[in-house]
């Protein structure tokens, strides 16, 4: 038996081509990240991958990016699972603040460390910060799991329970499961599916609007190491550009 | 407790703007029909009846409105249910054709027979016509299940077990529910609600866009009969053009 993932991180946001940190600010795609969504979908149909369940973050540029993309290869009436844990990494205090800014303001060493460091979180946000999400009625469950700020490390430790009950449970069914989720609950996913070390996974980027599929053998393994991206070529270009962000 | 129900009849779609039947075939929204679901979603933040669950059918017409009127009253993040029981009515064999010629062609008495008579389906369509949705995966499981065709009573005999598990199980929940779904699968939920006779439910029209709001008591029966509809000028302006459609 073979399961099949496919990831999906959103298209560009408002926000990402303002160069701003967003986090968990709920920010919609720009008209880019539209027809990016609208691309991975119509490759999903060219691959004949077709999903048969789909996970997302509580956030909208996720969310956006699953409905265009699954209109338009006729899969827009498949069930739909939402968890904040699929949520992108929460920024603290950086979020809405301008990236380029921040690194002149902080020096590169520090902005390269909160951005690609695996275990040391930007300042955490205050509740009453006008880019909190405290009093979100979305995350009124969440108790003291409700983040003030993330690393990477900590976006694994809230992504993994979901990933092992409720992605995996639709992957034993059969179902050919697509998340469309971030750039880091993506990289959470593919560094607990590839076995990446807590140093290499800051040089892993994942663009965006490009379907990356996994191949998974019975123990959830996947059977080509760091998947298959749809477009290969686009992928490795888009990569190289998001690595240059805010330089 | 009181529950409370939003009912949303989709916007125009590209064949109620052509003047054909409809019924399963999977055709899109068009401009105006997208405008009308924003504007369902805008008078459900003005009226502060944000849904906490969302059910729709399995159409693109009434997942896209349930998608554009929750993302813009800010809940596009909430659980999504999903079953073919929302569908609207299967026109069996008139599925593609247009209204006025279906009229000339077969009278006007035969035309509201198979529009507004209440257990009088149309003919079946063939399992090979171009308009059938047989072999489409969605439908996979009916088995059947499946329709040739329905009138009303079809349509509330399959949809009538949806309602009394899951919406139900959301209301008692505690929910606010918002069922985005088409003209007849609505008007089953209506008819079921108030306790309309089977001559009365065809002059009952649900306009596009306008959500309804159902206040139910402990058994599940409208505080008010017939709901009240956010917009009630607009909706029986509304509701008349629909009842004209055809002429």
């Amino acid at each position: 038996m073979t399961y099949e993932l496919v990831l999906l991180r959103h298209g560009e946001s408002e926000w990402n081509a303002k160069n701003l940190f967003t986090g968990w600010v709920d920010v919609d795609l720009n008209d880019k990240g539209r027809r990016e969504a609208v691309h991975g979908g119509e490759l999903l149909a060219e691959a004949g991958l077709l999903p048969d369940v789909v996970h997302t973050s509580l956030l909208r540029r996720a969310i956006t990016t699953a409905h265009l993309a699954l209109d338009v290869c006729d899969r827009h009436w498949i069930p739909v699972r939402r968890s904040w844990r699929l949520n992108e990494r929460h920024y603290g205090g950086l979020q809405g603040k301008d990236k380029k800014q921040t690194m002149e303001e902080y020096g590169e060493e520090q902005f390269m460390l909160w951005r690609r460091s695996f275990d040391v979180p930007p300042p955490p946000i205050a509740e009453d910060d006008e880019y909190s999400q405290f009093g979100d009625p979305r995350y009124a469950g969440l108790g003291d799991d409700m983040p003030h700020t993330e690393c990477l490390k900590d976006v694994i430790v809230r992504m993994l329970p979901y990933w092992e009950s409720d992605i995996i449970a639709d992957l034993r069914d059969g179902q050919r499961v697509l998340v469309a989720a971030h750039g880091n609950s993506l990289r959470a996913v593919v560094k607990h599916l590839d076995g990446i070390s807590d140093e290499d996974i800051a040089g892993l980027n994942i663009p965006t609007g490009m379907p990356l599929l996994y191949r998974l053998d019975d123990d959830f393994r996947p059977t080509v190491p760091g998947g298959e991206y749809l477009d290969p070529e686009a992928a490795a270009a888009a990569a190289a550009a998001v690595a240059n962000q805010g330089r």
